[in-house]
């Protein structure tokens, strides 16, 4: 959820203390209109921003809808004065949001056509403050979010490994986990696979490997018939995406959805 | 300036109500590392989380050095785990930054091959919550941070000229605007350039002009003899730079410098 | 993590705009001393409120011990000033925290008696403000915290099943859930709990009933050789405990345990 | 008062990044029901909370209503995701007031006894951050807030009167303290009482005294015939209080009011 | 007390986005000076302004002090970007509050020519945000800070007593405040000043009486032997005190001394 | 703007935690009416204040209204609870801003006698959390903002200077800045004015000189005939005004508009 205190805050970074092109006095409509095909997202964002100053949203796309140049994701009406204090709060949210949920379906896209199930997942490389709201944009794009902040999943990573060992690592984490969140497990071997996933593993993270070796660990996974799911993950950019879903894992998983997507280019008109 | 409610709202963000993995004894050592070549930014910020997390950043780069892969750009000692906890955000940050500084400079090179006074500057589209962050990355890049919100320039719209016309829309911010502040008119044709300056504006803004056009609306201007300057905005993207350097105005504006611009990466490696 | 805005709002909440009786010279000590037995908690709590006023904690019992009346859970040297500005704040976080450990402890021994790994849990019925300060001191207590946050894990309860169907709620969330989340169901019959088992579930959570019944569910999960987790639930006191675990069921979770502790008597002693 | 930050801050605990289950379209009704006799409070909170997230409250029972099983003490309407974000907060709101309001009304019957004036008061040792709602809930059950926080009325300490003396001490803050602020005094003798009054106390506190001491400080007062008020406290709980109320002190206080008080079960019900 | 996310607030409101005029390498030192005579206040403030930059406060006055032309009130050491970047707010903040101080003192002054006991008091009447700082400004100046907030002091007035009666609105309020509270009742005519005493009131405010009006109440009050403070409030300025001082009122309030104090002139210098 | 997240502050700390005197049930009016001649202004502020409480606003002057004893400037409806909760801080910050307002309407005034064109600016010399509400006081009475915050204009100062030389300092901050930022140059001889303005000075800040040195310092701008602007700055109070005004100086700016205005005397009433 977007908070008032988030929309203020916006607010006042782009307006100052005393902006004097937007003293306008009357009523206005306003429209968000997509320049290029993308998906749509941060238009609950948007809303927030114009309910916050006033400005009632008359329509608005669902998240995660496709979109055409001149496509209206977003209809206001309001007092002519928060409207324009609004708009580029507003267009801002929403590009960058939709810039994420359109790379992130260009990536599902690239996955399916090696794999109808394998999902397209986001990491903790967000930008801060906007977790959330890309997150849920992540979503909108047929991606995964990913666990949500630390607490959301525990990752046993290879400082861990190295300390303790593999097992016990597991067990040590397993101890001090809630039965309500999983565990994954980061190994760099196809080796540890399988030795993760006894351990207890919930989910194996196959760090930075490559296609092959990828799918080598899928396998050594399922001759083990465990439960684990597996993700691979490590610097994997778009043009990556269609060989790792070949490779039966999971989970794929980009930090490039929310830390490098470009934004959508979306603009915002007033008036008829 | 980061302040300490910005850096608890990234870390409150990033670890949850109760995170397992970070619960490490001891004291450890850290350094962001750069695995690709740019130019660096957000460290102040990225020292700001350590800071609050009481961790002693040992070493920092100036905002704006060029690294390659490898180098480091930031040391901390501390707590390990208080390292750990803020070793996410600040990575985060510093990647956003930098992706940007670098951007910015990829952008001024294209420039210089043209121009050696073009300035390259930024926009209002940035992202909420990260405006200040964002327009220092752009400095940090050698870019210019163009105006910082609304209250720092006063931009006279088509909007505004539709209704009142292009003279009497300048004279009513004149009257209305601080005399500390200046006044950027936006002209969409080149023989408004020439009048939009003799009506006072202190920068012409040339919206959506072709280099040609650009360079046209330029050359009125200097037979106009005016004190004005002149910024070429609208849809430049990084391979048009040089087109609207060699044109002669004074400054290039770039959304993408701050919205579409790849993280740099980064990682951040604990111990020895 | 307790931040410094939640540090401030307490001092602020107990301090007002002008109190006099704090405005002593010089330097002082102060210890937190049990006046009743229980287990600590809350005591990282109490040293940010210190931390916070610049006062030095030169020690501090480990979350979870074991206390005496007359033991010390944290001693504190600085401005007598600043000391006695803390105090109020610190002793009511520890109390409060200590409580819940405290019940938590006993409620972990009821289940002792009758099971060696039976869990007990604590729900979303936290204080607002202190969710977080709330399940590490269940933590403290040897408990687990169940779900920090609903966006933790899915819980997909009665109305779901009323209105899709049990099998059809737990696909239907599954789509919408990450692979990082868990799924609990909630079923209210013996019938249903292998349906839920066998539909997805990762845990099945016995909603309200007897101790028979729920023997008898676990039962049939066991016959279903399932690997999901079961949990009772549901008005569940002290007293209720054994019965409880006696039945073989993963998980008891308590409302209690954070809504209804009494706070553990604690006292602050300034000077020697 | 509560505050929209407030609100939002319990909400965001709450709710976390991404909620899957509340994503439910259309309108809904709820009601928050009593499951056991007690006394409402806390249903401003729990409206604040609906009002924040647009849900209609269309009935409220006053703070300090008694209520049994089944008693309806807020009915809302709205849209369906936002009565469900906000149901948990509201509950636990309002159970741990109406818990707090419980309490303090069985300790008034107590003391109604024996005693038709003697005030049955709260202390400072309230749950951080809910200063205000615990106090307005002991009024709601017939209790007195006693003072509000530190600048609210002064209390001089033994540690004031061990530095300087009984007579001095109060000198001391009766010179440093507004006229609209009374001064409060704590004595551990029963000589010490009439010392205070005359010294200019406006209520003096026995601190610890067994009933029979009370009346004692009690009596001795009197026979100075001074104004001063009498206010026992430390460590009385309910079975006390009525032993307390025959003494014939003003006023009775109670930290487990606040610190101790079970909550009192309520719950959520959406549709009809 | 001033937090950090006060002091926060005013920086980032003086610096904005990005300030390139501080950007100074190495340290300094700085002092706050006064060019005229007047009392010092606001130095806590200002101090915590310096802390949350990490410079170093090494010498300050107390509050309270008398200063002339040329007397230091603090000195700092630290970063110069830091020093520079406090340096407006902390002149702002004891300007303001040492006029504050200042104009106290001169109203105690005159009342001391007639009265060696009436206090001076501020009133509600102070400037948003800034309410702790003011009050505590005027008790610098030797002035009374009267009720804090609405919570701090019960004021009847006239609309209470003209809906229920001066009697009756006296009771009402004290059946619902505190004892720990005192209640003040305005009265307007001579004759209702004894009434409000006999009432109940601890103090009787007498609202916009000429001075031989608050005389005669005054007197009325005497022989009631009542033990009801006095307060004489409305539109008194600075030199309206000394009359009403030798009325025998308790309390002569007087809102500018907060709204219409003219801050102190103080000046930064940095360096040797 | 004004935002909600400061409405709060100022109520809450106005309001306490539990005011008795407001529990008024039903509906009231309310106007808030001049008491004195003057300029209104932070009426936007007081509407936001009454708009959190859920009361209408139905009447309003513009700012910068002249009125007189007796006129009302915003009418209020709704329940009276929360009329009587706003009132306070609703007066506080509109006779705050009004008492701005009118000083500079005086100093506009006293300007005029001698200048058409003179500006009456403000300084940056303004209360801590209140820069845009007096900034916009300060244009509703006819002044001009001056510089908002320090990234709004660069300030090049005397200690620039010292270290730089005039020439360099200037052309140092150039290079640094924004071309969408002015530059003002501070000099303290008539010498140094068109050096100033020939380095660059968008604005030349006449600092401290008596009014002859101005009219001498803007005579030798004029004769090297730069565009420069002038500004007389430092102490300038409101007697002073006419004799600068009358040196052709294009500013004069003045620090008391802002920290010493006395407050305009209003008052709210209720009820008809």
């Amino acid at each position: 959820m977007i908070t008032d205190a988030q929309v203020e805050r916006w607010l006042r970074e782009d307006v100052g203390h005393h902006d004097v092109t937007n003293q306008v006095p009357g009523e206005t409509t306003g429209r968000l209109v997509a320049k290029e095909a993308g998906i749509a997202a941060g238009l609950e964002a948007a809303e927030a921003v114009f309910d916050y100053l006033g400005v009632d949203v008359v329509d608005r796309l669902e998240e995660g809808t496709a979109v055409d140049p001149g496509d209206v994701a977003l209809r206001v009406e309001g007092p002519a004065r928060e409207v324009l204090r609004g708009e580029r709060v507003a267009v801002n949210l929403a590009g960058h949001a939709s810039g994420i949920a359109t790379q992130t379906r260009r990536a599902v896209d690239e996955a399916r056509t090696e794999s109808d199930d394998v999902r397209i997942a986001a990491t903790r490389k967000t930008t801060p403050g906007l977790r959330g709201l890309e997150k849920r944009a992540v979503v909108a794009g047929g991606g995964d979010t990913h666990r949500l902040d630390l607490s959301h999943m525990v990752m046993v990573k290879d400082n861990h490994v190295a300390e303790l060992g593999l097992e016990d690592a597991v067990a040590h984490f397993r101890e001090r986990t809630s039965f309500a969140t999983k565990i994954e497990v980061e190994v760099e071997t196809v080796e540890d696979a399988p030795r993760a996933a006894e351990a207890g593993a919930d989910i194996v993270l196959l760090d930075n490997m490559a296609p092959d070796e990828t799918a080598a660990a899928v396998d050594r996974l399922d001759e083990a018939s465990t439960d684990a799911l597996t993700e691979a993950s490590g610097g994997i950019e778009l043009e990556d995406v269609a060989a790792y879903a070949a490779t039966g894992v999971d989970v794929v998983s980009m930090g490039s959805l929310t830390h490098s997507a470009p934004s959508l280019d979306l603009s915002f008109r007033t008036g008829d």
